[in-house]
This record gives structure tokens, C-alpha cells and sequence, in this order.
């Protein structure tokens, strides 16, 4: 999830300055709320080394009233705090009601550090994580707002700024043998931090991710994010006392800064036809192979097909499935509902469609239609959607758990692409059945469609079950890269 | 709490004739309505064997339209089932809007014979048990609703079943050598039971423990329990058609049939001066030698003390510490919350008072308050009681998983005793103090009490922090019994 964010968003000195200062004019008027109303705050920064969690502390405690917050700053445990339960030293640490309490990392240090160092195993992990989920809701419950930052930057850049803080004497210091090792272990720690933010990412302690490459940027988004929630507190506080407790979902601010993956992606890449056609040759005969491995070993296979209308989902299903054998997959298609499938559960006839062990089932459109076309079109509620997210990693967690290999695929293309594809689609006779009013209605709501799948691909690009967005414009390519990475994926399972 | 639980309730047919009839054109109603509103229904039926699972399923269907509902039993997974991850065959079997589903045992099944066979670890349970928590919800919160009854039976009751059983010809195929081995291993099993009870009791999906041993009694308490479910639900879904979801709770109906644990417990019990004096020499001497063993393995320790007013709680905490050494313990009066103490989560001043490896810390009343007398005198709202003993239950687990012994007592005493006492002290000058007004009064409540500890120790006994009753109205019998209780729990934390 993380190595798909767009990590180069910055401001100029000048953009940001006027909008740091009214968020900060904001930010001082909503403590003295956040007092009268009696809501305790906590606010949590984690993220990479070097990512600036120092500095934008500081900047973020700035148009504060130092009398109402205290930072916190949590490194190895003492003493006293070793010989006590793992949250003692945090519970000990919650804000009085009307109090802002800031920490300079957080009760995920030591999952962190565990997850490195003991290298805990899955259940020992989901069970910590699990303990945290209940601390957070514990106090959520209490009304206390909780606010998660993880500062990102790439391995690149922390690398360069490492190389900076050693050339200077006055911050050589600062670089530990420490921090070079994580820098070198950047993926390890990647996952782990993906793995952190999957499964303590709740609605009511929810991970902002702050890109953190450019100073201002981050500083804009912090300062924006901790406004808004502590507006929509605010909010919900005023119409529980109120007893409107049902205004608060309709009035709810957003923050504008959004964390986005499709905008980031090169639609450029391509293939010549003949290294297409050598490409694919190889491929299939491949994934022919390792399909009858997989069914002696009785591996499930499971993947989903999501994208554009004309993004190329047909035709690379067709290209994955040309050489393999009949009996042993099954393209499932996903219509709306039927009457049958809408009297159960959305998710009742996906469960419905899970392959034997050994089989490969390849689902053209899916169970994130939930988070998709139903929330556009306001076919569930907000709620419902809402909390899709975590269903679905669930369930994807419980196909894995299975033993089950599950890759999702994003065909991606852009807004100019796809009109070429209509417009070529409603010329050719043979491909007319395929573009319908319906797909043009679907256009018009581009902009919409992009969010929610920005929203969903990173919240549900998980480690056992990783989304891949395929870079469409060109099919030659597109389809490549689908059957790559399955062949890849097999490949790794079964050599294991 | 299994084994708290008073199993002696019964009925006679006559009694129980009327109130079967009565029940069941209820259920039969409410089966229209559910079918009327489009809920969907699940009622599961787990417990010991020979409890009479199959019989008394046949009598709940019996007022149902057969048309609306259907039976599933639950044996060993097919070839098919055991190629699909863990949960797809209960997916699959999940109800349509309207219709009623009945599972002869369950999803639990599954659980508990691993956990009998296969000795899953601690943190492959939990994970078991959160996906089925999850699934139950997931469920829930798509409108269906979840009736968990487990029923339970003696492991003499069962031996006296599965005898006559055996003595027909009949019926003798019906007893195997696995029923006979779970009845000898009937402790393990009941462990496991509880384990199961405890992890899996949600808000959205209840389990409702049945005393079975009276068939009589298990019928109306399992028609009264489908019944008042049926009625909550209904109303809950009006309600939310009426746009007036905060009437539900409020309106919210009860099953007048209670699990109960206090008045099973004999309060006859005693001892003579001269046994009590023998005896707690002993053990003090033994308490004093295990206290320095735990301070080198570094082994913390929680006593809890709850009970009635005038229980004897004072004087067992006396003679516990008498011969400790006064820097290894603490006894910890908790008397209503002060200030800084109500500007926080109520549980925050039991974390800051959790003891140091090696110490022992002994609450004189405790956290429990919450569900007693804040929830008599309506200090809390019923939601934050209600979540409460999860939310206990989560911290002692957190407090036993760091390596802590957590024991908790509750001082019984009849209601005579009570007064007896009381009266003792207003005549006693030098006791005067200890006996105000408000004593009195919550004397008055006793009933009320009564209800709100018998639900506290059925659901907050768990196998890591059990309760342990103590029959009070012999002062010398309940200090011996505290004593033997913790010496032990110590010696067996320290043998091993």
C-alpha cells in the first residue's frame, strides 16, 4: 500500500505559507473548543527515520497554548515501565479530559521493534496489534479523539538525508549504525509498517498517511488533518448533547489533502507487437506448467479483475486463460446482484464462488464493487462502504490463511483512452454489444470513481493480498504484466 | 463461570405446560413478523453431549411454519468442505432475508475439537475466535440475528444420561467410546467451553447459557430466549424504519429466565476456632515463604475484593498481609473517583495502580464498580456498563499474558447476616465507623446487586482471572478459604 502513494506532492515556500497560517489561526481556536467541551486529544506521529517528526512536532504545537498539551517522546522502555504490563506506560500517559496529548512515536514502537528484532510470528503479531485496536477503541469509546500520522518518504530520500544530517558536524551525530541498517532493510521495514497501518487502521483511530518528501507539504496536511478532526469531534461532541446524534455523518468535513496512487502512475509504458508475441508465448507455456503444480499441491488461486469500462479486463483474462486447462479454473463474472444474491449478505455470493484448493478462480468484476459503483451511486450507505474496507481485507486475510494466493489487478488508462475505446467500440459492428449508455454515464463520473479507488487501493492493498495496478494504455503491455505477475507469483509460492 | 452456575432449576410438566403453550404462539407470530421485516435468523445450538441438543431443537420448531425454516447438523467437514477455507461452509449456509436457519452445532465445533486434539496455542485460538467474531458481526451488522445457546449439564448428569442410554437396546448405538472419553476429560472440556463463551459473547451475538438439566426448564428458557430476541429485533427494526433508533433500547424486553450464581452457593459452611487458628497459622507461614519466591521470579500479583457491605472483606485482607512483608505489597482502598480521576476513563486508575513484577497488590473494592454500583445508581449509561466487561475482561487478560496472577474474590454473605452485622456494628462503639447511612440504603437495593453480580461473575470468570466465591457467614471459613485460595494459586505458578 505504501510503495503505491505519490510521494512527490510539494508547495513552494509562498503557497504554503498563507494556508499554514490559517490552519494555524483554526488550530488555536479549535483547542480552546476542544477545552470547553472537555475532549481529550491524542496525537500520535510515527513514520520513517528522518522523515521530520521532530521538526513538524514543533511546528505543529506552534500556534498551540503550551498550557494544554504536553509531548511526549517514547524511546526504550525504563525500568519501572519494562516490569509492567506493554500499555502501562501509555494508559498512565492519557490526556485529562480537554488536554492534548502529542507522541513522538507511540505503543507501536515496540510492535515495531519486536516484529524486527524477535521477528514475532502472525499470530503473536495480529494479537499485540489486536491489544492496541482495544486500547484505542477503549478510549474512543470515552470520547477521546485519537490522531495517527505516519510520515512517509522513500528509501531515496531518506538515504539523502541521512547523507545530509553526516556531512554536517553539528547533526553527524544524529546518523546511528542503526538508522543505515534500517535504511538498507527499507522493504523489510516497508511491509511491517504496511502491515501496522492494515490492521490498526480503525474508524475510530484512523492512519493519515502524511507524504513527508516535501516539508511544507507535510506541514499543510498535519496541520489540516488534525483541524479537521478535531472539527468533526467538535461536531459529534455538540450534537450528542444536542441528542441530534444522527447530523453529525451529513456535516462532516473533509481534509483536502488526499493520499492518491492513479495519479502517479506512467500510462506510457509499452510493448511492440513482436516482443508481445515472444512475450507471450513464454508466458502461457509457463503458467500452463505451474497450473498443474499448483493443483498437485492443492493450492487455491484467486484473482480479481477491477478497472476502467474498456480498460483491457476481457482481454487480458483471455490471454491468462488461453492455454490453461478447462477443468482446472473458472471465470466468474460479477453482474449486479440477483433477487437471490440481494437477499443475503454482499459478500455471500463471493464466499459462494471461493475455488477448491488447487483451483484457480478469476473474478471479472468483484466484491469492491461495494466500495465502487454501490458508493457512488449511493446503492449502500456510508456506513456500509465505510466499514467494507475492513470486511474485505477479513475475508481476503481468511482466503490466505488458507493457503490461497490472491492478487488483485487495477487495469488502469486514462480519461482520453478510454474515449478512443468507446468511440472505436461503437464503430466496429462486432464490438458494439460491448459499450452501452450506461458506460458513458459511468464517465461522466471519472473524478469520483478516481477517489474511490485512490481510497480503496490503499486501504485495501494488503501484504497477503496486494493490488496491482496495470498501466493500460497500451495492451500489448497491459496484458504482459498481468500474466508476469501471476507467473511470478506462482512461481514464488511453489518454489518455497 | 460454567462451573458457578446453579444447574438445579427445574419445572414440573404442569408448570411448565401453559408456558410452552404461550411461548410458542409467540414464536410463531414473530416468525411472520421476522419473515414481515425480511430478518434473517440464526439460532445455534452448542453444549454437552447428551444435553438434548436434538430434542430440543425438535420442540423449539415445533410452533414454526416449516415453510420459513430449515435444521443444518453439523458433523465432520465433506471432501468439499475441507478444500475452502475454515468459514465458506457457513457462509454458504447464511439465511435469505426472512428465513430462519437452525445449526446443530456450529461453527464452534470446529474450535473446540481442535483445540481438544490439535492443542492450538494460545494466539492461533484468539485468531480463530476473532474470525468467527468477525463473521457473527459481519452478519449482524447486515441485519440478521445471532441466537448462540449452549447447553449445559453436570459431568454427573451426563454420566447418568449416557448410562441410560447404554441400558436400551435402542439407544445404545448412540453412546461411543469418544462420548465416554469426553465425559472423563469433562473438566478440560468445560474449560474450553468457558474459553469459548468468553471470547466469543459479543453485544450483536449473545451466547445465553441453558441449565439443562431439567428438559422442562431448557424448553421455556430456550422459547423465551428465541422469543425475546425476535421481540428486540423487530422493535430495533422498526425503530430504524421510523427514523427513532434511540427508542429501541429503552424498550428493550428481557427473558425472566436468569443464569444465577449466588443462590447456589451453601453458606452453612464453617469452621471451629480452634481449625481456624491451626489453619491460618499454617498459612500464613506458607504465604509468607511463597511471597519472597515470587519476588525472585518476578512473578506480579492482583487481588481483587469485592462483596457484599459488611462481607468480611477488611478482615480476610488482614489476615492475607499480617505476615508479608509490608515493602513487597499494597493494599489499594478504591473509593468513588476524585476529580483527575473522573477526567479520565475509568479504568485509567487501576492501570496506574498495577503492580511491579515481583509485587502484590490488593484492591479493596475495584473496577468492578462499574458494573455495580454505577450501573445501580445510573452513573454510567447502560451501553457503557454493558461494554464494560469486555473491557475488564480485555485488561485482565493483558495483565495475565504479561506474566500476572489475577484473583478476585467476592464475600458472601445472606441478607440476615447482613443485618446482623450491621447492627453489631451500630452497638459497638469502636465499629460505629464503619457502618453510615448509605449502607443502609444500598441494603435496600440488595435485589438489584443480586442481579448485577450474579451477570458480573457469570461473565467476567474467565479461565485466566477466575472469580472465586466465598461463603461468608463464618468469618473464620472465608479467611481460610481466601488464604487456601491464594496460597494455591502461587504454588502452582511456582511449581511449574
Amino acid at each position: 500500500m505504501l510503495d503505491k502513494i505519490d510521494l512527490s506532492k510539494g508547495f513552494t515556500k509562498k503557497e504554503s505559507k498563507k494556508l499554514i497560517e490559517n490552519l494555524g489561526m483554526e488550530l488555536s481556536a479549535l483547542q480552546r473548543e476542544c477545552k470547553r467541551l472537555q475532549i481529550p486529544v491524542m496525537i500520535v506521529f510515527e513514520g520513517w527515520g528522518a522523515a521530520g517528526k521532530g521538526t513538524l512536532i514543533n511546528r505543529l504545537i506552534q500556534p498551540m497554548d503550551p498550557r494544554g498539551f504536553k509531548v511526549f517522546t517514547i524511546q526504550d522502555e525504563s525500568e519501572e515501565e519494562y516490569m509492567r504490563p506493554f500499555l502501562w506506560r501509555f494508559w498512565t500517559k492519557t490526556p485529562a479530559k480537554g488536554r492534548i496529548h502529542i507522541f513522538d512515536r507511540s505503543w507501536y514502537r515496540r510492535v515495531i521493534n519486536d516484529r524486527m528484532e524477535k521477528n514475532l510470528d502472525k499470530d503473536e503479531l495480529r494479537n499485540a496489534y489486536n491489544e492496541i485496536v482495544f486500547f484505542e477503541e477503549n478510549l474512543s469509546l470515552d470520547n477521546n479523539l485519537i490522531i495517527k500520522l505516519f510520515l512517509h518518504i522513500s528509501q531515496k530520500e531518506q538515504k539523502k538525508r541521512f547523507k545530509k544530517l553526516e556531512a554536517s558536524p553539528e547533526t553527524k551525530w544524529r546518523v546511528t549504525e542503526n538508522d543505515w541498517r534500517h535504511n538498507e532493510r527499507y522493504d523489510d521495514y516497508l511491509h511491517v509498517y504496511e502491515e501496522m497501518i492494515e490492521k490498526t487502521d480503525t474508524e475510530f483511530a484512523p492512519w493519515t498517511i502524511v507524504e513527508a518528501t516535501d516539508r511544507e507539504y507535510a506541514e499543510v496536511k498535519i496541520l489540516s488533518t488534525v483541524v479537521t478532526a478535531m472539527k468533526n469531534k467538535i461536531a459529534q461532541v455538540e450534537a450528542a448533547k444536542a441528542e441530534k446524534p444522527g447530523e453529525t455523518l451529513a456535516g462532516k468535513v473533509k481534509s483536502p489533502y488526499k493520499t492518491t496512487v492513479l495519479e502517479g502512475i506512467d500510462l506510457n509504458k509499452s510493448l511492440t507487437k513482436d516482443e508481445y508475441k515472444k512475450k507471450l508465448k513464454n508466458l502461457q507455456e509457463k503458467i500452463s506448467k505451474l497450473h498443474s503444480e499448483l493443483y498437485k499441491q492443492r493450492i487455491p488461486v484467486i484473482l480479481a479483475f477491477e478497472g476502467w469500462d474498456a480498460g483491457g479486463k476481457g482481454g487480458a483474462i483471455k490471454r491468462l486463460t488461453e492455454k490453461l486447462d478447462p477443468r482446472g479454473y473458472e471465470v466468474i463474472p460479477t453482474a449486479s446482484p440477483n433477487d437471490i444474491e440481494k437477499a443475503h449478505h454482499y459478500l455471500w455470493r463471493f464466499w459462494n464462488a471461493v475455488p477448491k484448493a488447487g483451483h484457480i478462480a478469476i473474478f471479472d468484476r468483484t466484491w469492491y464493487g461495494r466500495v465502487m459503483v454501490e458508493r457512488i451511486e449511493g446503492f449502500c450507505t456510508e456506513d456500509e462502504w465505510k466499514r467494507a474496507y475492513k470486511e474485505i481485507n477479513e475475508m481476503e486475510e481468511q482466503f490466505t490463511n488458507f493457503g490461497a494466493i490472491v492478487i488483485k489487478f487495477w487495469l488502469h488508462i486514462d480519461k482520453d483512452e478510454q474515449e478512443r475505446r468507446f468511440k472505436e467500440r461503437m464503430e466496429t459492428p462486432e464490438k458494439q454489444w460491448k459499450i452501452t449508455d450506461e458506460d458513458w454515464r459511468n464517465r461522466e463520473k471519472w473524478d469520483q470513481y478516481e477517489e474511490a479507488v485512490d481510497e480503496m487501493i490503499v486501504r485495501t492493498s494488503t501484504s497477503y493480498a496486494p493490488w496491482v495496478v496495470v498501466e493500460g494504455n497500451d495492451k500489448y503491455y497491459a496484458r504482459i504484466k498481468v500474466l508476469e505477475t501471476v507467473v511470478n507469483a506462482l512461481e514464488e509460492r511453489l518454489n518455497k
